[in-house]
């Protein structure tokens, strides 16, 4: 297989070495790894197709991946196998200012592509945390979400169209620039979140936004987790949509301000960030509004970011969340559990109970505006003991999340972290559709084994 | 079979008599009908999957229904068979102003629930032309678009669950209230539009929004149909995106003047309708770009509505396009081909062109925002000479708007009507795909067979 590879693709393409691969053997998840037999970089549709019937041939299981910034193993080459990855098809391709489009290859990076919008005057709304490292490719295999998801959506939201190489090589073309096409079954959505279990998607067409005029920033810090989410079911009562409406807890909240040195205050017990967009004229109307609810909801500090400097220094103070808590201890599992936005207090304060529960360091942050919660576990995997204490606790937020009618992934994906859980929330007979899609479109079981379910 | 059907659902729920059944043998295109072998209505999930077990028990075909406002025959029972007519279920079951959602049973009236989020202070935006009659869950079979499409999409972008009965008479749900959800393959999408070759949809989860606080109406009128549309380019170039942008032709306003006499200038080619929404300083000011593109553009008139009543009329002219049409000759063919917004003035042409050589009646309006047309042919079925042209333009409109990178259907789905035009807009790997979906879920061919495809 490995001259076929190296024949089509150039010697260049195709990596073997062990200490050249083993950068491909894991992702952000960091526990989760594996050493594949291989690793090679297409340049076109064409070169996946080579490959996918290769391995069809040779019987060889193919993990497709972009950087690697997946935070349940989706990526993880856990059958060993061919890595494609998709690194190297990175052009941004076309962006269509009349239609509102832009049209680029699966391994562009995701920040690559909001900025050829924005230099356009357009908008590419969906802001994975990892978005200034990871690819177009991989947001779609894992549908990933961001903060701005409780008024834009999530990257499902703004694809139009995918290029797709299935598990026997044929190229399709899913979608269109129409902004309305019901001509048949709606597979692009079906590939769209498939964690490359279905397809390997090489192209995407995307749907762009005019740029908001206007943005404004808030800080509210509440001293009770009750009062901000109370805060939060009153915004929204209120008929405001903000952009985005993140809370850290008071674990986070130091953990952040040691890190960043932003000024956010160390005594509050939840802090809620919060930001309006649009028309000028709107996006002050309910920045007023949400400071007046946040006032009226007992918030003890509301602060304005003056201009648009400390509203960046706020915002990157919370997309260091994650980073800043990683350094306390020597092993960080980002939990991605989700409910309904009524059951976030609750929600919230039944992790704080767990932890105790359990003697587990448990940070909370997340999308209140959506309801997508990162109760992030710090954690040593070297310690036998805690560990096991982790496992009943993971299993514990779990059970909790679906008794309130949440998913126990809002944006991470299943991959292998949430594999075990999977079929608790689907239920029998929508976890066995799963399997029917799954067996129809890829029968040898080629595409990314071992991942969503077994 | 029908002993069972009537022993579990009851006389009154069971129809067989030819002059009670030949009502739900036809839909909204009045040219194709076929008499059913019986109409039952079930009450509940349980009904419709105790159906689809005798059903299947007996070989018998299941075509699903709901007020069959349908365009494209999706749900005219063509293989005889049980039509499953879901119009008894049509409770609005909640109204969750937390989480901001509504769930219905599938035989919902569309007008109903957008009239129930609105007592609730709340936005469902899809708004088929038929929603004073059709059901949500043929919105949903069909994904339906509507005048709203521009800036809020279509249906499938406000269905967030939906509970969906297997052809073996599973009961699923697929999707939740969380607003991130990744948690398996995203077969929620897969139903919607899937014209009901796959499961019947019998209830529905939706997404609301706050309601736009405020709304402006403008009327534009055009000498010819290139300032028409460069206009609307120049809207979207200004990165305004109204909420409704919809285009008569000369033919369709002559005749929508004769019927609804809410003052439109006959002597215009073409007349852009256009509301913009949302805060009332954005409204505002949105409306006032699109004024002044127009009549920077060659408007002859621009006329604003004076108030919500003159708006209301203008709206409801824009509406009764379908109708006022109808009312000319014996049969009225609606054409549904969408093109990318910037193909919008050729296309429009084009189909003029394609009139003339036939020596056809053709009249053009529809949703220019989105790219959706709605060419109508109007023609008497009896002569069988001119329905030969008939074929020919409708054939030549289909390359048409696939040479433009269109699709042969918008929002009125593919049905029986398009079916011939399929393979050729998807490409053979895709088409094929949609085959391997469908023998995957229903493989005994007993939902809607004869639908989508052979």
């Amino acid at each position: 297989m490995l001259p076929a590879l190296i024949a089509r693709l150039g010697a260049h393409r195709v990596l073997t070495a062990r200490e050249d691969i083993i950068p491909y053997g894991f992702d952000g998840t960091a526990t989760l790894k594996q050493v594949p037999a291989a690793v090679v970089f297409p340049a076109s549709a064409e070169d996946v197709s080579f490959v996918l019937r290769l391995a069809r041939e040779h019987g060889a299981p193919v993990v497709a991946r972009g950087s690697g910034t997946g935070l349940s193993g989706g990526s993880v080459p856990m059958a060993g196998g061919i890595v494609l990855c998709l690194a190297k098809m990175d052009r941004v391709l076309e962006i269509d200012t009349a239609n509102l489009t832009l049209r680029a290859e699966a391994g562009a990076i995701t920040q690559k592509i909001y900025e050829a919008a924005d230099a356009a005057g357009l908008f590419y709304p969906p802001d994975p945390g990892s978005m200034k490292i990871s690819t177009i490719g991989g947001n779609v295999a894992e549908n990933s979400g961001g903060l701005r998801g409780l008024k834009y959506g999530v990257t499902r939201d703004y694809v139009m169209g995918l290029e797709v190489v299935l598990a026997d090589g044929a190229i399709c073309w899913l979608g269109s620039k129409c902004v309305k096409d019901v001509a048949g079954y709606n597979l692009r959505d079906l590939f769209i979140g498939s964690e490359g279990t279905l397809g390997v998607v090489t192209q995407v067409l995307l749907k762009l936004l005019p740029r908001p005029a206007a943005r404004r920033t808030l800080l509210a810090t509440f001293t009770s987790m009750e009062a901000a989410a109370a805060a939060v079911s009153a915004i929204i009562a209120a008929k405001v949509i903000p952009c985005t409406l993140e809370f850290l807890d008071r674990k986070t909240l130091a953990c952040v301000e040691d890190f960043a040195r932003v000024g956010l205050p160390r005594d509050a017990e939840a802090v809620l960030l919060v930001e309006t967009d649009g028309h000028p004229a709107a996006a002050d109307d309910e920045a007023a509004a949400v400071e007046s609810i946040c006032r009226t909801g007992g918030a003890a500090v509301v602060r304005r970011a003056a201009d648009a400097a400390e509203a960046a220094r706020l915002a990157s103070a919370r997309r260091s969340a994650f980073s800043a808590l990683a350094r306390l201890r020597p092993t960080t599992i980002l939990e991605d559990v989700t409910v309904p936005r009524s059951e976030l207090a609750g929600m919230v304060r039944a992790v704080q109970i767990i932890a105790e529960r359990h003697g587990l360091q448990i940070a909370t942050f997340g999308h209140f505006g959506d309801g997508n919660l990162h109760p992030t576990i710090l954690t040593d995997e070297r310690d036998t003991a805690e560990m096991h204490r982790v496992e009943l606790a993971l299993a514990e937020i779990v059970a909790e999340t679906l008794r309130r009618g949440g998913t126990i992934t809002g944006e991470h994906g299943v991959g292998l972290a949430k594999k075990p859980f999977l079929r608790r929330q689907l239920g029998d007979a929508s976890f066995e559709l799963l399997r029917l899609v799954k067996r129809a479109l890829d029968p040898d079981g080629r595409l990314n084994p071992g991942k969503i379910f077994d």
